[in-house]
Formats: structure tokens, C-alpha cells, sequence
């Protein structure tokens, strides 16, 4: 039984970081129960790898992924306007059936590309958590919560918030994780961020949260709580190792400080950022150097508008070595960290890496593939060659959704028919 | 004979860039014949553009082919320490073999992302001359010239440039155009490039520079010449429709007039410009208001480390609303208009629309892939959700190159290992 994958470059993400050649993959169960040359063993699937790379499947840390449905829909504006004339408008018209049919959309790419785990926070999560469940991908969802400080609005939205995560975590045999998705601190008051905290703890789950996306934010925190964004959420206990911060770009090095202590998980989002022209760029340096752990994610593909996460690596390494003129930031083999490793703790599974006892989140890439030749250094090929073209195999809980391009888990061209109908539906309406 | 195309979604970027639904597009010969709804023409081949789109194929406005041998061979290092200790050597041993293999994966890289033409500069340029040839694909090319002031140097440049526009120039039935290639203001001395405007006036062909790349550049030539790059060129009359200066990052305003005065065509990079983090962004408002042709390029794969003019794409449009924190800058038509229209006539070839009287140089992308759905709209989603993956099929002056991503003028599997070979030895020897 499993799946062995024979003769691959093996791209480990181990913490020696070990690329291994002609290494073969044994997959039992979910899990990873072996990396070794020439092994014996036999598997149902044998996948002959001679050309390819195995690496851990990328984890997308930040989406919104119903949102695909609003992809080119209104671009190249200013944010408020972009928001208040064509994105809210919209989502005030959403129904559970475009969110299913836009995560189903979202989820077709994202396996396309090699993204095997992600991160969402939107309304109406039960329809994404039942897409997550039909796609075979792993994800960590939220719904999510915004009470502006109206204590009936307050009550529901946590009462919903629970609801979700008593109903979803843990389900689809432990491939859909739930978390609590207080929006950010402009949309959340003091009362619902405590609650949440408590709750989070009672549950065993992680929260998710937007932080210190615009400057507006931060001006806006000063002037109502005295505070910057990350000084107020320590000042009620609010940071630790269960919240996945969302953006993190307005930060000063003592705020930077305060996110490594705590042990947050930053989710970097560099396409939304550059395009939104938040300005600046996430700190990356200072938060390595307080040891945040730093991931990377899309954003929903209202704001990106894509949901590659090969190119959101390449965007990082872009941005930082353009923010600060200096070309050895951001370096290939720390990105990498970023969408594998990093992503996995993150989002709160065992995973981000090819190694005995990992889980079996793995993807195939094309190593023939004219971009990605030659071969010297396959770290830098992944990082500032690749794109989600290249990728041939994924395989998520040890068992296969994409076989050499083909999603063998459900129907493609249904998925695709019906993310477009519902998208155009969506803006007649 | 010639080519009919059926039923496509018609991104024509002509003088109103009209995209027309449901239209087909004739091809005889190498020009576009005619473009309307349900013609009853008849063709050779007959493509069912269904749930396509077709759009000008893209223009790469600077690059340095050969050096696809040299991706991922060296980053995230400082620049003049990876043109030193790793570049420059790995150089000096280049073989024609070397830059034949070199040049044909390029090829096969820009015809599967749809770069139906391009601009090169480097040595041995008749191999490259010869890949593109072979290959289909429609450049104008010229081989650099460095005299580092010396005159016997300078002599011997000069003279094997003008033998390559000799020979090359109108080659491959017009596909090959050449040019003269100075390098740059700090290895050309004023002696050869005034030699070389007079050569280029002679020959009726192009000149390629690099120009205002890095503030060193700008701050030797303040040394040197007591002007600012753009000031040094117009004294002498160096600056002139035919010039195609590729950079063009640290200007002034007043310079970009000047640029814009003389019909300069600026080559924006923004992925090579960021990776070697030489600060800044380009001055596209300033250039635009300036009306210099701004066109776009990928530079070589050392610095890049893709050819992927779709990524460059997204990379404009992202880079100019990071800089400015402006989220209108480089909006998707204008991006577009950079890597279609405008580099056509950078690169002096009748192209870059899909209307009558053009050359076919055409690009098919599907449709029907996740990341190119909803279909709000067609430019925002080529610019900012495509990628080379989704181009399908590629025809360049009238004859088809790739057919269903299968390129069908010479082996692929050949090229991918003839250039993986050459990068192999070149770094082993």
C-alpha cells in the first residue's frame, strides 16, 4: 500500500536543508515513512520521478479564496475607493453557492500551482470548508468575524466563529484545521479580541488576524488607543504562538521584538501589498532577527490576482532586495523556508518538509521544463525560475490530486464552468 | 493557403485597443489579413480558437539569450562581486557551441511563454543569429561592443559589429533584424559610439545601450564628463529614434524630455533591476508624460532568472505602485501597451496588433485555465493572472510554432539537454 515515488531530486526542507539525488520517497498512510536510495519496499502507486524534483507542497499563510470569483474584476485603484465602490458592493451580494463555487475555483488553482495547504479567512466558511474537503487539500479556516463595536453584532459573530470551529476542525480527517478570524483591529473592538483569545485557547486553535496592513491603521490605533498595533494586542495578552498576523509591513523594530517573543507566525503578502500601494514593504530583516516566524502568502485574487505561490516567492525576494538596495536580502534558500517550513507551523500541522514522519504533502516539479534548465542550483530554480506550470504531481495526505497536470479528484473543466457562471452572476446581480 | 483562425476573444491592442468577441483572424503570408466575425475564407490551417484568446505575441526588449546557461548559477550577491567572482569568469570561457546551446533553450523558453520577438546583445552573436533562425522566432540582434578607450580594441569592435549587421541584418526572411550593440557609456568611449551613430545612420539599423542602470553609472559620468548620462549622449547627437536604451532607471526629469525629444525607446527591467537591487524604479510617469517609448524586457536569465515576459508584466505594474505608493501607476492597458505595441516598435518591426497589414506575430492563451478565470476582464487578467503556462499556441511571421504547446519547428527535448549540457560544462571547465 502508499505511494513510492522512485529517482527524484528530493528538495528535503529538512533542517540541514539536504537536496538529495536520485533519492526515492515512501508514502504510508498520510504520512512520509521513508526517504532513501534504491528502496525495496512496494507501494500501490509507483510514481517514477527521473526528471522531477519532490518538495514539500507550498502553504499558502493568507487568502480570502471565495474571492477568486472578483479576480480582474476592478483593479488599479486607490484602496478605500477599490473597497468601497467595487469590492463591498459585491460581497454585500455573495451567496453560499458563489463562496462553494469560488473556493472550488480557488482550490483548482491552488493544486495546479503546487499549493498543498492554506489559510482562509471569509464569510460563509462552511461552503470553503466543504470545497477544502471535496479538493483533498489541507487548510486552516476561519470565519470571519467584525462587530465595530456593536455588542449584538459582537455575540453573534463569535457564537458564529465557535459554531465554526466546533463543526470544522478537525475534519476531513484532520485535513481541515478551524481557527477564529477576528478581522483586524479597526473592524474588531477590545471586547471581541479578548473573547477570542479565550476562545482560541478553549479550542486549542489558532486565530487569524489582518495587523498593521496601512499606515491608516496604525495612525488610526495611535489615535484611539494610544497605542501602535502590535503595543496594543500585547497589552491584553492577545500575541502568541497562535496567531498567524496577516501583512505585518508598519512595523517599528520594538513591534518586531514583540511578535518573536510572543512566537506570532507573520504572513507576508507581497503582490497585494505592491498592488494595494500600501507603500513600504514588510521588515523583513528585523523580524528574522527577533526570529518571527515569517510565511508568505497570496492574499485573495481580488488583490493579487493570483494564487501562485511560486511567483508570491519570487515576489518577496524581488521586494526586499529592491526596498533596501541591498541584492543579498531575501535570499532563495530563506523564501523557500518561508513557503514550506515556515507556512506549515504557521497554519499548525506537521508538515513543510520531506522527512520520515512528516505529513505526505508533497508536489512533483517538471525538471525538464525549458525554465527550469539548467540545473544549478535547483534552490534558485524554485525560487526565481519556477512557475506554477511546472508543476506535475501533487499529492496532499498521502494520497494524489494532481497526476503529471491532471486533477484526478474531481471534475476540472465542472469546477472551472462553474467559478466562471458564478463570478458573472455575482456582478449582474 | 495560410492560417484561419476561429472564434476567438480578440485582445487586438490597436489604435483603440478593441477586444472583439467571437472573431476570426486570417493570416496569409506573414501578415494578418483580416480580422471580422464568421469569414468564409479558406485556409491551410483552420484553428478552433474556442475559449481562447489571441493576442500580439509579447516583445522581450533586452536580453542576453546565451546567458540562459547561466541561471541560477550565482545570486542574492552584490553586483560588482557576482560580475567579478562569478559572471565574468564563467564568460571568458563562453565557446560558439556554448552560445548556440545557449541561445536555442532561450528560444524554446520565450516561444513557450509566448515572446514571439526580441532584442539580444552579447558576443558571438552569429550563433545566436543562427538559434534564432532555426528557432522561428523574430529578434533584432547585436553584438556588444567594448573598447574600455582603447583604439585598437575600439577599431576591432566596430569592425565586427558592422560584419554582423552585414550579415545578419533582413536575414532568416526579414525575422533577423541587427543593430549595433555599444554596451554602455562606461566600457564605450565617445569615440565609438559616435562612430557607431554614423554606422547605424548608414545601415539604416538600430542601436541597443544600457543606460542609467546604476547611480555608479551616473555618478562615473558626472566624474568623467561633467553631465548626466542622458546630457553626454544628446551632446554628441547619440540620442535618436534609433536607439533603444535598455534601464534607464536613475534619470531626472529633464532627462526623460530629452529622451522623449529624440524618440529613444526605454527598455523598463523591472525583475532584473529589483534582483540586483540598484535601487529605485524606472520614472514611468515621467517618461510617459515625457512621450518616450517605454517598452518592457527581461534582461538575461543570470539576473532575472526567468524570460518570462508575462512575469514582467506583473512586475511593471506591481513595481511602479510600490515605488510611488500609487496604486494607479502602470495600470493593466498600459502595461500591456509596453509589451506589445510599444515594443514592436522599439524593436522597428510592423507589429504588435492583431489588425490588417500586421505582421502575424500572434500568441493563443487559454482560456479555460483556473487562474484565467472569471473573465471580468481580459487585460487585467493577461497582466496580472497569466502566465506562460497558459500560452497555447504561438505563431511568428505567419508560420506556427507552437501547436497545442507542443512546438513543432525543432526538438524540444533536443534543446532542454543540449543546453543543460553546455551550462554543465561551461561551469565545469
Amino acid at each position: 500500500m502508499g505511494i513510492l515515488i522512485r529517482n527524484a531530486l528530493v528538495v528535503t526542507q529538512n533542517d540541514r536543508r539536504e537536496v538529495l539525488k536520485g533519492f526515492d520517497v515512501l508514502i504510508e498512510g498520510n504520512r512520509i515513512a521513508k526517504v532513501a536510495r534504491g528502496m525495496r519496499e512496494k507501494a500501490e502507486h509507483v510514481i517514477d520521478a527521473s526528471g522531477k524534483a519532490v518538495m514539500p507542497g507550498l502553504a499558502n499563510t493568507h487568502c480570502h479564496l471565495a474571492m477568486t470569483l472578483l479576480r480582474g474584476y476592478a483593479d488599479d485603484m486607490h484602496l478605500q475607493e477599490w473597497l468601497e465602490k467595487k469590492i463591498w458592493p459585491r460581497e454585500a451580494k455573495l451567496k453560499a453557492s458563489d463562496v462553494r463555487a469560488g473556493s472550488m475555483l480557488g482550490c483548482l488553482e491552488m493544486i495546479r500551482g503546487g499549493t498543498t495547504s492554506f489559510a482562509d479567512m471569509y464569510f460563509l466558511m462552511d461552503e470553503t470548508a466543504a470545497a477544502v474537503e471535496k479538493s483533498g487539500l489541507r487548510a486552516n479556516l476561519s470565519d470571519g468575524m467584525i462587530d465595530l463595536e456593536n455588542a449584538d453584532k459582537r455575540k453573534k459573530e463569535l457564537a458564529a466563529g465557535e459554531k465554526f470551529v466546533r463543526e470544522w476542525n478537525g475534519k476531513a480527517k484532520g485535513r481541515i484545521m478551524a481557527s477564529f478570524g477576528p478581522h483586524a483591529i479597526y473592524t474588531c473592538s477590545r471586547e471581541l479580541l479578548e473573547k477570542t483569545k479565550e476562545l482560541a485557547r478553549k479550542h486549542d486553535v489558532k486565530v487569524q488576524l489582518h495587523l498593521s496592513e496601512t499606515r491608516k491603521e496604525v495612525a488610526d490605533c495611535m489615535n484611539k488607543h494610544g497605542k501602535r498595533p502590535v503595543d496594543y494586542l500585547e497589552s491584553f495578552g492577545f500575541l502568541s504562538e497562535r496567531l498567524l498576523a496577516s501583512h505585518c509591513v508598519w512595523l517599528r523594530r520594538e513591534e518586531c521584538v514583540l511578535l518573536g517573543k510572543h512566537g506570532v507566525s507573520a504572513s507576508h503578502n507581497p503582490a497585494s501589498n505592491m498592488k494595494l500601494a500600501g507603500g513600504g514593504a514588510m521588515p523583513i530583516p528585523e523580524l528574522e532577527q527577533a526570529n518571527v516566524n515569517v510565511c508568505l502568502g497570496t492574499d485573495g485574487a481580488a488583490s493579487n490576482n493570483s494564487l501562485s505561490m511560486f511567483e508570491a516567492m519570487k515576489l518577496c525576494a524581488l521586494l526586499h532586495k529592491n526596498a533596501r538596495w541591498d541584492a543579498t536580502l531575501a535570499p532563495a534558500q530563506q523564501v523557500l523556508d518561508f513557503a514550506t517550513r515556515n507556512g506549515a507551523r504557521a497554519l499548525g500541522f506537521n508538515g513543510g518538509a520531506v522527512e520520515e514522519g512528516k505529513l505526505a504533502d508533497l508536489i512533483l516539479m517538471d525538471l525538464r521544463a525549458p525554465n527550469l534548465v539548467p540545473l544549478h542550483n535547483i534552490v534558485s530554480n524554485l525560487v526565481y525560475a519556477a512557475s506554477a506550470g511546472n508543476v506535475t504531481d501533487v499529492i496532499v495526505d498521502g494520497k494524489i490530486l494532481m497526476q503529471e497536470r491532471k486533477v484526478v479528484v474531481f471534475d476540472e473543466e465542472k469546477a472551472v464552468a462553474a467559478g466562471g457562471k458564478a463570478a458573472f452572476d455575482l456582478v449582474s446581480r
